[in-house]
């Protein structure tokens, strides 16, 4: 059995086995981070995940005839070590399980159909013999997206079958891909033909088209390319019944939009299998720089007003204080020139009432033709200039750039520490946008204790309101880790929806979302998501215990 | 009784009674028709609708009785009149058979709830009785939107009672409205704030907000505002098991998009009741020219390019040459002054290879701030120089700004003459473009016969491709206007749908599109669509007919 994907990243954290962090200054980090949370116990991890114990496959002998029969020879694999890596996802949860080889629900087969018509055979073959069935792209969920429940017996589909690109339509500036291809593959394929997708989160590396699409992603340069969901033209989804194939035309007024029941439906509703994404051209220029505050408060005002102003930023990214001082520690600290042009730099700063210690600092992209860029330069200049931002240059954008997708090596090696590290996110409109900032910061120190960092940035902004993004570190509670997180975890979650926060708004909701999707959606909200969840999937069979709340969901506030 | 909104339109025709319209040159405009058309038979219509004969309300005095206890006194009509009125749309079928008094399927009663509570109530009183429920806003269906089927018992909702705006948010650049407000209250109540919603239908004056979500609107400056589907932050729907009230954020990963569910559904899931809608700031500058190319197909190659330059114009309306010859036999004649400027004009244009007569002219609309419009159009110049167009100057723009909702009344000037006149619409790919302009154009020529005009033009442009938007006239075919009618409708939308075209563009589908639901969406789509309708509204009283396939719908291919 060799199913490829299974090495794709670390079993154990983020990444390619031959992909490395380095901490730009470990000492001042360490000692930042001993500052605020003490000390704290190294946590061990398996060597190996190759003698891991997982219940045996619960596939009885013609459930395996019946799959090995639709797949290509190797394509079924019952073998422990696959069937833990396709069980669980890349969150917190995940990890603490995972590296000590705790594997709560394993998949009974990890399953590769080679193309849409297996898949599509291997949906009714499960149909018929009840199978649950999850489909895996890149696996990077950090809401419970691809665990089993345990309650049925259950397959797994490895995408990485469906993994080609098809083709380019230039005039039409559109792609044709199958849904299991990666980020950067995507980019590579479409990149000689001048294109870009623009949709770059922070798993772009390791996550596929289908993930995206499944889970409404949003990417970092999405308040100019626009999410996920803008990009999908058209989508074909494979389900017992058959595929959906829904129209290929750039907008319609014909009934209730079928792709965006799709895009965010989490495999509940079938298994998408290729999309026609909307593609723009590559930007002739990037201009990256960054800004400081006085204060988070100053610098969403300005993030609002530039926004409104009918220009669209690549990057618009506001650390609020708590962030911006933490990001000072994960730096490089200046040396000899570096530190002198630093200290006249602060000095400069201090004298316009800004500190870096105390300010909030602004990463402003912008990303087009070159009169584009200066024409949305000179309008943002001017909201700036109106809440006091000082320039920082563009050697700040640059450092953005560099690391923009590091963040969850770094979380690997915080977490070898003992330390409790995770993420997790909220959008509401602007008039409760500091409030709902503040109230969730609140509930997130007061579950962690003193010894925490809880820190926050806007990356998203709409003329009608902007996302929050929190990072929280705490001292891991040695033996409770899981019921620490998840008491944390529901802390901020009530705190985000009974402050008009949306419960997630561009992680999805899993299952670890899913007891609050009632009180999110309401009663009527979450008896049309049952009702048609019901309906077209009778027998929940498709991803079952994601998404949709279910009878003793209880309101988790 | 007096249901004050009977009064809203003409009966007969559009706009209200007081509304009148002058061609700027009859003589000019009739002989073009004549010499297109022939002669034709002016064709009556009654003097009044007061007597009209409309079979008889079939709700029992049980029935009755539990509409008025809901209703506010005189909420409830059983009138003739009143129901003649609110039993059909505005669409060519619609107009002939209401000048005629013929009301094949009149509702049973006009029900005008005065709050959300009454609707709530009003729907489980037609639940309980088994009765159908049509949503009635300003009636400007072209589709059959909002006519009983005559199977059933059905009464029909006058939406004029909710009709208030309810507040402002500045701060989020946001309204929020009752779903029966009308486009010109709309805009008088945000303007003094400073904002436009942007979304202007040719039915504007006389349609309502919670028709335009039902329908899935475009307006003629969505290119650059966005179709009514992004101007919905979130909504309330009515239904009789309660109400839905989606999440008021600015986006969100939390499964499929609910917003975007009730966005396109016709009155077939439930009644829109409100709606917070996202606005834009008044433009500063509102910049409109005209060009003219040597051909459609140039100017579609331009259109296509501007749009994919990452610029939003207000107004991109490209005029085919049929459309644009029409728009020439349409406008005042120049004389005197005007006259010898023309002259000028056409032997410059002349020089160019372009021909008034034989080309295809654009009207290209740009709107915001003054830097924002000087960009634009700066991109824009040099797609246009690319592809051979010569400026008409600012007077095509503030003429084609003059008439902009002035169609549909010279719609009824032509019926008067005894001639068909109807519009539809699709939208495809750039690479389809062309090929499916010119195929429409054929099956509607060939249905309608020589005697006849067919005529189009590009209104919506996407990166991925644009709308279609085709008029079409001929004589009518005296004592069988109906059959004529479908036919050439039949002949169009068949060769829409099999030729990678959008079924509707935003005129919506309605019970004249239903058809061809499942040759467009496919069988598995049309299932899908069969299932959340039966899931969501087992009886099928809500807006029954319209929107979702019938077993019986044969593909009129």
């Amino acid at each position: 059995m060799t199913i490829q994907s299974a090495n794709r990243c670390k079993w154990w954290g983020w990444g390619k086995d031959s992909e490395s962090f380095h901490l730009p200054d470990p000492d001042q980090f360490w000692a930042y981070i001993r500052d605020r949370l003490g000390e704290t116990k190294p946590s061990p991890r398996l060597d190996s995940l190759s003698n891991v114990d997982v219940r045996p496959s619960q596939l009885s002998a013609d459930d395996l005839k019946e799959l090995t029969r639709v797949c290509e020879p190797g394509g079924v694999s019952t073998d422990n070590t696959e069937r833990a890596i396709f069980s669980l996802g890349k969150g917190y949860k995940d990890l603490v399980q995972m590296r000590r080889g705790l594997i709560p629900n394993p998949t009974d087969a990890v399953v590769r159909p080679e193309s849409e018509a297996q898949l599509l055979e291997l949906l009714r073959v499960a149909a018929q013999r009840q199978l649950a069935v999850i489909p895996f792209g890149g696996g990077t969920s950090v809401v419970g997206g691809v665990e089993p429940t345990g309650e049925r017996k259950t397959i797994t589909l490895d995408m990485s079958g469906l993994s080609r690109p098809i083709e380019i339509n230039r005039e039409s500036a559109t792609a044709v891909v199958q849904a299991g291809i990666m980020g950067p593959d995507l980019e590579r394929y479409i990149r000689p033909a001048g294109f870009t997708l623009g949709h770059f989160p922070q798993s772009f590396m390791h996550s596929t088209v289908g993930g995206w699409i499944a889970t409404r992603s949003a990417g970092q340069n999405s308040t100019k390319y626009g999410a996920i969901e803008k990009h999908v033209q058209s989508v074909r989804l494979a389900h017992p019944e058959g595929i959906l194939s829904t129209p290929e035309v750039p907008a319609a007024a014909a009934g209730p939009d079928l792709v965006q029941m799709i895009t965010g439906s989490e495999g509940a509703l079938g298994v998408i299998t290729q999309a026609v994404l909307r593609l723009s051209a590559r930007p002739k220029v990037r201009d990256y720089r960054g800004y400081l505050f006085r204060s988070f408060a100053d610098g969403v005002q300005a993030a609002r007003e530039i926004i409104q102003a009918d220009i669209a930023p690549a990057l618009l990214r506001l650390s609020d204080e708590h962030e911006t001082e933490s990001s000072l520690a994960l730096r490089a600290t200046p040396k000899g020139t570096a530190a002198a042009i630093e200290r006249v730099g602060r000095w400069y700063l201090g004298r316009k009432g800004l500190d870096l210690q105390t300010g909030a600092i602004m990463i402003l992209g912008f990303e087009g033709s070159e009169s584009a860029v200066r024409h949305e330069r000179a309008v943002a200049a001017k909201v700036l200039k109106r809440h006091g931002a000082a320039s920082l240059g563009s050697g700040a954008g640059r450092a953005w750039r560099r690391g923009r997708f590091s963040a969850p090596h770094l979380r690997d090696m915080v977490l070898d520490r003992g330390i409790m590290i995770d993420t997790l996110e909220t959008s509401t409109t602007w008039d409760r946008y500091l409030d709902l900032h503040a109230t969730v910061h609140d509930a997130l120190r007061d579950a962690l204790g003193e010894r925490s960092v809880v820190m926050a940035h806007l990356s998203h902004s709409y003329t009608d309101g902007g996302s929050i993004y929190y990072t929280f570190l705490a001292p891991q509670e040695e033996g409770d880790e899981i019921e620490q997180w998840e008491r944390v975890k529901a802390a901020a979650t009530t705190a985000i929806v009974s402050n008009g926060g949306a419960l997630s708004h561009h992680h999805s909701i899993g299952s670890e979302h899913r007891a609050w999707i009632r009180d999110y959606l309401g009663e009527e909200g979450a008896r049309w998501l049952s009702t048609i969840k019901r309906s077209l999937d009778p027998d929940n069979i498709l991803n079952p215990g994601k998404l949709v709340p279910e009878p003793d969901d209880t309101a988790a506030k």
